[in-house]
């Protein structure tokens, strides 16, 4: 039912069941809010590498069409064939994107109408459009003078760093190493450690993205691309003792060498010889793709105790239960300004998102190079 | 002190500070026991991948020298100077070689007296040799009617197939994969699982390996090298379940295949489609090195619900307790003429285990392929 009377535009990704893609914005009316409910006006909501996955699924960009018009722009591109059945649940479906954003409560429920006015921030997709319903339990107030920008990348990054301090707690580690460490999510690790007086080593890509975390105050960085990467990565393992890496790029030797640097730094350490190497568990978590291809890795120098794992915010989070993640939410909620602040390449409407040139920005998936929607903006 | 007059031969390895490698027989007293020690005369001692792994640290293999009498060899192979770093704590020192054997007890300290004449299984290390001091509550005595020969390979088998069950309870699944499934190892395991009803992939690369496991009376076997590998492996996972791998190949894309075909598995059996693919865990442990080459896999098809670790056997056990390891040690004694039957290719003395055609042969590390040294034997 149409009973509020509110119209507006969200963004739809569907892969038909002969391997098309097809992305456009989609005119649908809000619907009414439960008592418990909310209706948000969306003012504000990132492109995160995890929206991108839901957008085009695995169709390959470079043989993307534009089509529509720039205020209804629609795209289409194609799926191999050799990609369909993984994702066989999801064909023929109209899927809403988007993880995370923030605006205004527009509606509101009977047992929540004091939110009326409020301005928060939303976690849970479709949050690539004008208007969003949610429960009103699910989201987070943003304190007086925090605006909508400021809290709309308030979940993913935010809780994944502070997930990635959790889970060391929980499995028994002391210190981190992170890779794709000059990234928005790398520089709030980078905060959260310096606060909190865990050692984190920073794995970089370039002396240029070494600078910008130097200049953040970061103490231990790591230049994966300088000649000396594996001696002064396991310099740093020893002082440090990080036995728990988080990995953003996934494919290649990146992964398997920081377990070796792990292991040669538990070796120098250790005493006498013991033929299976180390006894010390050395575990790193893939949690991103930023390299798509295959992760390869050499056995001889890990040992083993050794892991290497997927990992997924949430269901990090289950395993750290309710209250834990309360707050967690209260402490992004009071440092969305200084600890967890994003930086954004630029701002773009629902329909520029549609863009060829903005795409293919954002999907080259560039450390330090994050778009933020403006989904009241552009309208015609 | 040379108290009790026995004199054995040993065999040795020593890596030199310039990477030589060198084994030999050596000739030592054997020390008196202390009280709750016994002297165990060694009959008969197995030659496991993980002898050799000691026995030959990173050495050539292909660059060795034989010199020495038949009697009384010497073997000299290079160890490339890039691994010399890895073993530092080895350099210079003469190690004793051989995991586990059974033999006659031969001297008792005053506490253990009651074991004198008794035949028992040892483990621990140094067993390539003619006498092995030993902790008589270490040892296992073995049940009348049962051979040193049977009991030779009591513990490194045994416990790693018993170890990979465990590991399976502690981890909450239900179900098995096992590669290199041929093996006396693989053997031993589909033997428990066929008694304790336990589902049992087995993935073997041949279709003679297949046969053997099929005529003792395993439910599912795939061959690795058959063309429709992939889909007969999804198939017996969606069947048994399992979601806990043991992979013996370490190298390569086996692991990654199994993971895979596990995700495969559970996404055919979810409800829904879910971007990051299945949420039940799927794990590979890969114990083994037959394949010493990189390891490689594809992220694509597994999604984020995954591991892949090294598995070892101590540390398993130890994590284990120590009630539970005398349990699996009671069921070993029980059952070596059945469940936990070793075969062996051949039966060589201490110095023909360091002649080259036959170093060679058990360096292959083939399959099915198992060689048991008779210490008493070819003494001249």
């Amino acid at each position: 039912m149409d009973g509020n009377g509110l119209h507006g535009l969200e963004l739809r990704s569907s892969i038909s069941g002969e391997g098309v893609l097809e992305l456009s914005l989609q005119e649908a009316a809000v619907p009414e809010p439960a008592a418990d409910e909310i209706i948000v006006r969306v003012e504000a909501t990132p492109i995160n590498p995890s929206d991108i996955g839901v957008l085009l699924g695995p169709a390959a960009l470079d043989t993307a069409e534009f089509a529509g018009t720039a205020a209804r722009p629609v795209v289409r591109a194609l799926v191999p064939a050799a990609a369909l059945p993984a994702i066989a649940a999801r064909l023929d479906a109209s899927l809403p994107v988007g993880n995370e954003g923030a605006g205004t409560v527009v509606r509101a429920g009977a047992e929540v109408v004091h939110l009326l006015g409020q301005q928060v921030a939303v976690f849970g997709g479709a949050m690539w459009a004008q208007y969003r319903r949610a429960k009103a339990a699910d989201c987070l107030v943003l304190l007086a003078g925090t605006t909508p920008r400021e809290g709309a990348s308030w979940y993913v990054n935010p809780m994944t760093a502070l997930g990635f301090v959790q889970t060391m707690r929980q499995e028994g580690h002391t210190a981190l190493v992170h890779t794709a460490a000059a990234s928005n999510l790398g520089q709030m690790l980078n905060r959260i450690c310096l606060a909190d007086g865990i050692g984190l080593v920073n794995i970089v890509r370039s002396s240029q993205q070494a600078a910008l975390l130097r200049g953040q105050g970061a103490r231990h960085i790591v230049d994966s691309s300088a000649s000396d990467f594996t001696a002064a990565l396991t310099a740093v393992l020893v002082e440090t003792g990080a036995t728990l890496g988080f990995d953003a790029v996934g494919g290649g030797p990146l992964a398997g060498q920081i377990l070796a640097a792990m292991e040669a730094a538990a070796r120098q350490t250790a005493n006498g010889y013991n033929h299976y190497g180390s006894d010390r568990h050395k575990q790193v978590y893939l949690y991103g793709r930023l390299d798509t291809g295959p992760t390869t890795f050499e056995r001889g120098p890990i040992g083993f105790a050794w892991g290497l794992g997927g990992w997924l915010l949430m269901p990090a989070l289950k395993k750290l239960g309710a209250a834990a993640e309360a707050r967690l939410r209260a402490r992004v909620a009071a440092e969305l300004k200084t600890t967890f602040a994003s930086h954004y390449t630029a701002d773009v409407s629902l329909a520029e998102a549609l863009q060829p040139e903005i795409m293919r920005a954002y999907c080259r998936r560039a450390t330090g190079e994050k778009f933020l929607i403006l989904p009241q903006q552009g309208l015609g």
